[in-house]
């Protein structure tokens, strides 16, 4: 047996549902920190479970965000600098970085209020999270407003990445598993996983 | 210790590497199976792993297309017909949807290339497929093709929700974990997932 929901019945839910069920429909989201820093030099570290791969040839990154739903310090960050880092969320840190969703005022580092250190990086101003085996610096390329709702989508190209050792296997693919990396679904559970391996490209 | 790549050091690994380096890079990702018709009613079957939350109020996903190296059936009859399913991938069934990524020709239905049943809704033309717990239906909203790489970036409304039973929770969260839903990194390799637990709204 299954449930139907009608795009009506879909508008008519009690708004925690509707936000719950859609945001979880999508299935399992990556998790990582973003590091940003403006010209004052400060600091900021915000959780983003929208980051999507765009091409590999240029080395391109995608991310979304909700400008009116949630502060903007981050992507306010992006636009005055120019650059940023991702940090890959390992389960010994995800409650560490799911703190850092709530509402911070902007002269408040996220850094010093979860006790996640910073690395700095000659290539970019953007701080890392020191504890992330898989961190990536990036710089934006494009940011457009999508029609449909307001959402900002941020397009970035990758300028370096650091890999703790023993994560990346002989033809390159990472293994999120022995990073201990978490995935998320919906807006606030979060997951460890474990592989069924990897299949061969397929022949009809 | 840890290996730092440069963009200078990405852009010269070994094309293979640098892929499914890259590819992997961004962590977890959904597993969905797009279901498209085109207008000489000719079903088609995608494995997609782009799917990404764009809004829950008006309900709203986005999916990237790679346009030249991947076929385009899916895309093609998204355009034709201006509707899509999405539907969720199970361990049960993942060998089944990595083998959609086969290059079949596009009179030959991949529903019927791996044994996946078709389901049909009087709300849309499209098809779900019968095996996945929680299926999505959907109109193109619109698409655009991002300048920095000519990926297509498709964004649509969804207008049906299908979930099994005992897969909502109270709060409208889909639980992903009874699902059976497998994440997948990289190009080819799939996972399960183990909850964490929820999180409650944190205060700074």
């Amino acid at each position: 047996m299954s449930t139907v929901f009608s795009r009506t019945g879909l508008d008519n839910l009690e708004k925690r549902h509707r936000v719950n069920l859609l945001n979880s429909l999508s299935g399992y989201k990556s998790a990582n920190l973003l590091g940003s820093i403006n010209s004052q030099d400060q600091t900021n570290l915000a959780l983003m479970s929208s980051v999507f791969h765009i091409g590999a040839n240029p080395p391109i990154l995608g991310l979304l965000f909700r400008p009116h739903s949630v502060p903007r310090h981050s992507l306010e960050n992006i636009l005055e600098t120019g650059v940023f880092t991702l940090n890959v969320v390992t389960q010994d840190m995800h409650a560490q970085a799911h703190q850092t969703t709530a509402r911070y005022p902007q002269e408040q580092s996220e850094f010093i209020a979860t006790g996640l250190e910073i690395e700095y990086s000659p290539v970019l101003k953007a701080p890392y999270v020191a504890q992330s085996p898989i961190k990536t610096g990036l710089r934006l390329v494009e940011t457009q407003t999508l029609a449909v709702n307001d959402t900002v989508l941020v397009i970035a190209e990758i300028i370096e990445i650091r890999v703790d050792d023993g994560l990346i296997s002989e033809d390159g693919q990472l293994d999120m598993n022995a990073a201990q990396a978490v995935a998320i679904t919906g807006l606030d559970e979060y997951h460890t996983a474990a592989t069924l391996g990897r299949l061969a490209y397929p022949k009809p």
